[in-house]
């Protein structure tokens, strides 16, 4: 059977890609990376958010092809019971299943106006009121979960929720978004992981091609 | 134990609702619908797609809580394994996953500008070329299970995914949008199944409360 492969695109912007290989990463998988160029249409329109993404982070593991980030969670967690992707309690692993779904298909303005981009870092940049609303959920689901849990992550060990997540913790880097202590010291946890300090050295050294948007609003 | 909740909001307008709802149907929970009704400022904002939902559907049931369609789909799947929600086969389970991700997090053009409107239907409406990219690539998903499945639904049996795409199959009808055969008869099948004609009763007899969008863009 071949290597399993990873399908990501630039590891600056795409904030999916980052999801899917962390939790490549967290599951213990061996796999090879398949990087999608900037120069790629549907890669560019994924990362701007003009379509659904497909295209990455997609996960080709024994026969198996799975191209949405929750659906590679839940597939990882199956194939792969020992690494703890999700919680061992079933309370627990539901409320793991909520907040990941609710930043799966939500927080859009913080999306939209907040990109991530690694390389970036703007001190004092002012957040408008709705994507303040969607930072206020963000931390009102930190502080339930590392409450709940007693941290250091959201459900104690590292996982799926964690992975679904970093992008965000990226983002409040980026941005200079001021972070109460309990939640800055999640953040400086997740910026702190081998793997996230591997994933935003690569992200740091990649060119800059995707300078302007080829696209009309 | 008390017995499951389900709450939902506009079974009008409500395509959140409307998935949650056919899970815990498909996976033949006992359950009590709690409804949010529209004077509900929050309620009000998720219909608008202004803030994540994280209020319906929201599934209480023996201890647990879980306020996201997939992740109620995923805990409905665990707890009632013989219902058939995902299906057996591992690799038509992460195609299964893949595609439920996908119209959990995209099709956003398709979501704001043909809303689910039970009680409406525009013959002859326009659909611009973004939401028409969103419709092509449904088609695409839609034929590439049927013809791997041999249908009639999805995945052969009734499952999640066909709970999750629902929604866009009243979509369709509200705004005419033609299909080709081979489609037609899924949508039709949808359409057809007592627990949609069910729902689709209940929301044609729901009084008219949501009026104007009480929202500044």
């Amino acid at each position: 059977m071949a290597k399993a492969t990873l399908t990501i695109s630039s590891k600056n912007y795409s904030s999916w890609s980052l999801r899917g290989w962390l939790l490549a990463k967290f599951a213990g998988l061996d796999f090879d990376e398949v990087i999608v160029g900037p120069d790629d249409a549907s890669a560019r329109a994924e990362i701007l958010l003009l379509s659904s993404s497909i295209l990455v982070p997609c996960l080709r593991h024994e026969g198996a092809t799975i191209w949405d980030t929750l659906a590679i969670g839940e597939y990882l967690n199956e194939t792969f019971p020992g690494a703890g992707l999700l919680p061992a309690d079933r309370i627990q692993r539901a409320h793991c299943r909520s907040i990941s779904g609710e930043v799966h298909s939500g927080f859009t303005t913080l999306r939209a106006s907040l990109p991530v981009n690694l390389k970036g870092h703007f001190p004092g940049f002012k957040v408008w009121t709705r994507a303040q609303a969607d930072i206020d959920r963000i931390w009102a689901i930190w502080r339930d979960c590392l409450e709940k849990s007693g941290g250091p992550f959201l459900f104690g060990a590292r996982g799926m929720a964690d992975a679904m997540y970093a992008p965000v913790v990226t983002r409040f880097v980026t941005y200079d978004v001021k972070l109460e202590p309990q939640l800055k010291a999640y953040a400086d946890l997740i910026m702190a992981m081998p793997e996230m300090r591997e994933w935003i050295a690569a992200a740091k050294a990649e060119p800059e091609e995707i300078e302007e948007l080829e696209v009309e609003y």
